[in-house]
């Protein structure tokens, strides 16, 4: 497409790409290492790192650059232009109280679930997943939740960009697999996964609506089978999960169900 | 600085300037109304919109633009690597459950405070700020706690950038005020403010320093002067706040004070 083409502006592509090359496993790296993770050449990437440098996103220790926290209020204005995320907050911190599991809201984003916010309980085995966090939707209880009442063509493209990966030992691998999950979820009205995404991860996640009726969200708590059976995880979360959804969809504007 | 300037790339100065265009007084601004706010002629805001766009940080709803949940994955990467942020999680549950308020972590950025993570408590009153919400350092805790052990040049540099506007009824607002009051900060161990940021703001916050003994965040806690006076709340929560900073600082490896 030419057209569009023309108009991308690539200097933008490749500032991006920079900041994202900073990761848990390369925090502090230099010039040299995001030239390789980028494919960028080292001028390139030098003229980037100053620019974002100039505007406070990076900052230079000796020969390694780091991230600042300026980077954090990016995501900070998805946060202040989206009620979904504020009206979630109480309802979150409800839902962690009732069932002492961290409690989250997840947003899809391509094929991906996208925690925007989260309430942890404190646990020596707890999940920790900051904000921002992406899991692939075809594996979770959230992507599923977010799915179910999605429209079709919604759907058929998270199913073409999904890879299906085979993430644990119970991890739905096929479309087919996937769409007759989806039917469940419609059926109960919730999700429930059980090492799908990760060994001994149990996670259960409830649709939010919005005024119009469409899903927006999911809320969503998780658990370690070290903690709970999926069923006693179900017994004792389901209700709270659809409860605080529900809630927050009436915040929301939703039509009762 | 005509070697600086011929390294700074516009491009991604101007992406960055429409991204932070969205907030939450206009969380879903039309092309032209983007263009005022950035300054920029409308053709260039088109054409970053579609750059944004395909790269998935925004998306068009008829003439209407607003930012995707992909743009939380940017602060994502901060919290990813810097250990801080996820050290600190388990110290803010556990602070937050101790003071029955929410607690924060604090880093500094330019003059301001921003905060980097966050365990909000549910109550009709509470004080909402998401993640990545920046405070003017002058005038918070956060910022005196900040900048009480900091090198003289960081005291200067932020003295020099703050505008020192009196925001409530109690503002510290001269350069000379702030740094008696960074000396009673020493003395004390911690900050306490009111009225300072908003009138009917209360907080407190303790250094966390990292394995050199460098201050590389706070600890802080808040309340509403309808809850608590000034001093029923140091009463009830410096301790807390000490406590659990040190303990922070600790598990970061600092040398014990």
């Amino acid at each position: 497409m030419p057209n569009e083409d023309r108009d991308f502006i690539q200097s933008i592509e490749r500032g991006f790409a920079v900041l994202l090359a900073f990761d848990e496993r390369h925090p502090t790296p230099s010039l040299a290492e995001l030239a390789t993770k980028t494919d960028l050449s080292r001028p390139a990437v030098r003229r980037i790192l100053l620019t974002l440098q100039k505007l406070g996103y990076v900052a230079a220790n000796g020969s390694r650059w780091s991230l600042t926290p300026r980077v954090l209020s990016i995501g900070q204005h998805y946060s202040a232009s989206h009620a979904l995320v504020e009206t979630a907050m109480p309802r979150l911190v409800q839902l962690s109280e009732r069932t002492h599991e961290s409690a989250s809201l997840g947003v899809l984003d391509g094929a991906d679930v996208v925690y925007a916010a989260r309430v942890p309980v404190r646990r020596i085995m707890s999940i920790n997943v900051s904000v921002g966090t992406r899991v692939p939707a075809y594996a979770t209880s959230m992507g599923r939740a977010l799915l179910a009442w999605a429209p079709a063509e919604t759907v058929e493209r998270v199913i073409a960009e999904s890879r299906f990966e085979k993430l644990a030992t119970a991890t739905v691998t096929s479309a087919d697999a996937l769409r007759a999950e989806l039917d469940r979820v419609r059926e109960q009205g919730y999700a429930l996964t059980s090492a799908e995404l990760e060994e001994g991860l149990i996670s259960l996640a409830a649709p939010v609506r919005d005024a119009t009726g469409a899903v927006v969200g999911v809320l969503a708590c998780s658990t370690s089978s070290g903690r709970h059976t999926p069923e006693e995880f179900r017994a004792a979360a389901a209700g709270h999960v659809v409860d605080s959804a529900d809630a927050l969809s009436a915040d929301l504007g939703s039509p009762t169900r």
